[in-house]
């Protein structure tokens, strides 16, 4: 950790908390633009091009989603940890088994499941920041807040067929 | 493979051997990418501002090649393959070492060693690809050209000091 | 009605019938808007991102015919009522009456119904307009035009399947 | 209530509670938008263009807040029900009562009044909110910082005539 | 007149009555925008910067209407006569006497009874073009439509105060 | 013709009538675009450059005719047909018989006679529109309007040499 | 003259000079515009459409260089007088006589003489502004290097041929 | 053949070679923009909206690409022929069949199989030119680039289901 | 006090206090614009252009800020104070003492310090704030964020050199 | 100051006098900024929105004044001071005195007297720039081109009521 | 020669041969740009302004090749010699002679003359870099279609006068 | 010169004499972009990216002056030369003789000095001007304004470090 980076109020510990949260939430975001990409690309079936249009705009809301975990982690004074392996490294969540061409239900199943897991992870996150640092709280919160409008989008798709 | 996706006038051989080296041009583009971000977060220096914003827009360049060789991989009948894992299992080339705060000039000399590898071996795949199909080599040849402009950029603030 | 409001060469009691007139459009116009929300909110199915997305430019459209057919009530002298209070006492159509989540087919089903009183009834506004006003016969002629464009989209998901 | 929509981490009665509340927030958002461009039609006076176009992007601001009300509802698995019948049943408030052209300040005044009932009640539920889920607590800070800013405007023309 | 231009299916004779009317609305227009401009400069009192902008957006607008007018006289094969001269000499109807720096609603006064005049003209060349030619009479029909919302705007001004 | 596409308030008879009418309309204006490009990549001589960018912007237009007229005729219930055996098929007017390089005047020329052609038929489909739906007439009468400024245009060359 | 409307530092007599010089301006400059829209309908010939769309730019020029000089009036306590009669009243140079579809280089020969008296004009009127006030000489300086790029566009068509 | 139009550096036989093949590729490209707007106009089902937009840019980029092979076939000194009966003379390919209202699927399989033709046409042209002129072949590569990667989007609708 | 705009919902007393908390963030907002810009002309050295660029933005978004600030204040029926005495009145905190041509590295030192006590200012600000006014914290918070962001930006030069 | 920045051209002594005048004007425009933002803020009665709105724009001009006075004195080789204790300091000119909430005429009169001050103090330093630097006077007669236009706004408010 | 830029897979001696070709191309596409300019400075003629305003992107489009030429050779190690000495002492082809007002056609003869040179070594600058290098190869190839498509523009003015 | 050209109220034997200096002024600002690219591409080290991009802008600026200077030559009668021998043949000043890869600060320091002659020169070509032609001298004092502040971009890099 670079102390000439703590910010003005917040100590050195919790500071270090505060990283390790925002650390695991960067590399599950990262992932999960990667399995975004790895859907858009494999899907399909009748309504391929909807759906396969439809994760376009969400893997951008992704990626500057992780952009800003990691900005706020080395405004801390910590170091963002970025490459794939990093990703493997910090993952405690299951891994994104769905692969090979398949329809468009399958994959917006297999993502639901997915973001199940992503969505708990990230409230918990928020549950331990809002004592520690408002700023990295309130970064996660909007988080969680696109991610449940992508997330209700996707089950929209898996009732009434 | 999917038979139907065979496009017309390719065999299922060639094929099969076209999409074998487009996924190793995937992986390491995706990889490239995240190498990239995780530098532009953790440099440092009187030179930080510049550099930082340089890489941005590289980003962008080479998630957009990521994207134009999975497409032509399915759709040339395969599975683009795009999670994490998938990147660490097709690895043929080193990995990006570096890691923490450290200083513009050190994070440009390890990605300049990281681009020699990987226009080396996206040299050699556009010699391969020129005997199989020329769609898959031409777009390998328009992210080359693309690399080694990026390439100089960076090789041009380590000379000179 | 305020007198100063007369339109240079309309007399006072033609005004009045064509505002009665116009003040049924607009209530019908703006129901129509809330409807297509209604819809757009409420839908499910595989095909709900398409729907979902076709929805609301529809619903721009519809807001700006109401906003069309309020402003010539005003030019006219009248009052423009636009409250949800005006909406229920100026119905003389049926309600919509679909709620709760259902399949995308469903809604489609129950929006070209009402689409067909909607247009039958702008399209009787026309020939009574036309002997009176040809502005404001104009104005709900290119709603019209719009209206029947937009059922055609619904009519086309409810054959072939 | 659609199980299948439950938000991770959030149990099934707490999801009714917040959609409840939710359902009145979005039917007093989307009566204020019909009552704003009522005023925006019917205002007249010395200061008339100033009025009628200050009201205009206030409408677009409250159209988007009911949009993002009905779809928190629907996220959580409620139906958002938006048509003007839903409006009427679900007022708790007392209705807008001005009609008729009439100047500018007297429209203030009435929108003025509306808005204390309005911004109180949007007050309370964020309230009850805080408890129940952070994510529709947010959306609802959100509208109200902006209510309040234009009832500033409308307050502003009120004094120091 | 030229001949060669003649419309197919129209003859010489009702083309240039056409042309007739055409140019005296041509004129009128002409006149309008400049004399918009001449109160948009002149205007002053405590609403002037509500008033000096309201009239520009108008002045665009009929100075399209001018270049409709003349372009469709020079496609039924006539001459579009556009300078001062050409203007004061086609009047047939009062001059715009107002000068001189006024109060805003002294010159929406003296502008309200000049479009009086205008828009009585149009409706009256709409009549007889309704029966020489649907082109020209829709041209007319979209000017008098957008000049009797102008005129509201402006007469909305007049009352309440 | 499929009847649950009839537009409410049109029988099925007239339907048919209007769809003969507007096909015809169709044909003439998809190979109208045909010869307008054939005219723009074959011209030559010292006038090239602004002939051959004049012609562009009619070509897009001639487009969205051809769009606006086909998605008319399935509003009615009808098929539109529009490959090129389609065109010839329907024509009832003389080909357009230029070809190889020639001058601009030439073809501005050649031209201006089918445009004659062009223009006369649909003012006669205009004619039997009026009494059919106003609809489908609106349309072709703002494709005319189009259609006659254009032919200014060419005939504005033609002249003064 | 309005005096409270003085500019700080500008006396009564030399304000009254300046918007004397200024009018001029102002009133050739309008009828400049009507001018040029004048010879933009009446054009024809082999180069029609390069003519014809040359002039569009200029007039919108035009018409802002009268505007800034109308509002330099009223900024300096004057009145703007912008009516067709008052542009005739005002005239001092000679009227523009062409009329009626002439070929294009007989407008640009024409146009070409009456810049060269609008041109004389306004250096004139540059030079008696400068000894009273630079912000109204700067004005027309603007104005005048603007007229002399356009008068050579019109020059380079009238040699050569 | 224009002779005065042979490229620096082809020979006039060359010439004539590269002109044959690339007005079979441009005719092709006509009939295939045609056909893409008559399936656009035409399809029906559930997946309507999604069909018929997904159509619409690749219909602009197939006018590209016959705009790209024409502007080449005059720059070598041919004739670009363009009119619909050009089109069926040079036709070598079977017809597109499909007519009426019919299913996306339905449209989808039978553009599938067009396409099928038209790639390996192109393909084959690419051949050819390559021993002939690059600048030709590099266009042609090119549009097959991009109309393979359309195919892929169509045969995602036609398997999964 | 104006009474007459209390918020809905908050009374006198914790308005006076909110307001007095806002006034010191406002004058402490606007101080960092002109001390941001002050730095922005004074800068030299071989990182000048960088430094140069990177600060006005963030000059934008404190003016944006204080804007905020300020309307907060009104629409609490408060006077917000914004001339330089008032800056100068309600300042607790050092001045920016360092003043002509500098290097970059001294002026990111100098503004490092001065954001150290901004920052902590501000987050005292919210705290106390949090009890009173959620949407007055809200305002804050998000300025907080955006401080730090850059405040990073600024420390990344101070490090590794 | 720094001599290596003396402009080619320009001696030492008189970079020095055109810095000391040049350092008056960017403190009078930077007072003056905050001086209009804090009218925004505060003027409140029945044209409130008007007045609001129309200093912005205002705002925005006199911030980019102080911008070009401030590099023109370090392209001098002088320093720009540009802290709200620099304002005070180099204040020569009458504070602007109104607080709290006004009318928007009370706010227009203060401020016209405050423009009066600015504008004969910006009169005054071009008389005396003209001898030593075109380049600086060019820059001030700019703004007060631009501050007399405003100063008329300001006044047409302030008459006829 | 800059060893450490060598090209990953490029060898010292072929990277020099590159260059050599480059540095031609370079010099020749410099001079290009300077002689379209000179050319759209002085002509002049009845067609004047369609073939000066022709010029003009194309002197961008060959500003960019020079660009994208003179990138290429420093990234492969050289130095790319700009300046107008470098252009004459680089110079294998005849210079640009005419000079002086002249007809639009003499320019178009003589620039017709110019890039028969200019693309013939283009020509042959690609078949020797086939051999080398397939970026700097691809890169000429795109610049040689482009030259080849505006020699057409300029030639189809060339004959049917 | 062309007699037909002179400038109304400028007589031949002036007209050459300002010919003649902005013909070097041309000269000048045309080599100053070929210099800038050359700089442009050539430059290194640790500043590289801030140096090689703050360059383009400044190219832009420069290539509209020399366009201004030649275009304001034709306007005067006279011949604009601007091919590379005019260049090199109008050349009173010293060559630019730094070539070849070298660091931000040598190429900034020679820029800097040609700079110091551009200017100069500059400057005593306004002196002239200004008893010949205010237009021209307007023309070059905006340039001169431009480029000293470019000049002052470069030089704050070379002090300071």
């Amino acid at each position: 950790m670079s102390l000439e980076f703590l910010v003005p109020g917040l100590g050195e510990a919790e500071s270090e908390k505060i990283i390790g949260i925002m650390q695991e939430c960067l590399s599950h975001e990262q992932e999960t633009a990667l399995v975004l990409k790895h859907a858009h690309w494999n899907v399909a079936g009748p309504n391929f091009i909807a759906i396969h249009e439809m994760i376009d705009p969400q893997v951008d809301d992704v990626l500057n989603m992780a952009d800003e975990s990691a900005e706020r982690i080395v405004q801390l004074g910590g170091t963002a940890l970025g490459r794939p392996d990093d990703i493997t490294r910090f993952r405690t969540w299951p891994k994104f088994a769905l692969e090979g061409r398949a329809s468009t239900l399958d994959y917006l199943r297999a993502l639901d499941e997915y973001y199940d897991v992503l969505i708990t992870d990230e409230r918990n996150a928020i549950k331990q920041l809002d004592d520690l640092d408002f700023v990295s709280s309130n970064i996660i919160q909007d988080h969680v807040q696109n991610l449940e409008k992508f997330q209700w989008f996707m089950r929209s798709h898996l009732i009434c067929d």
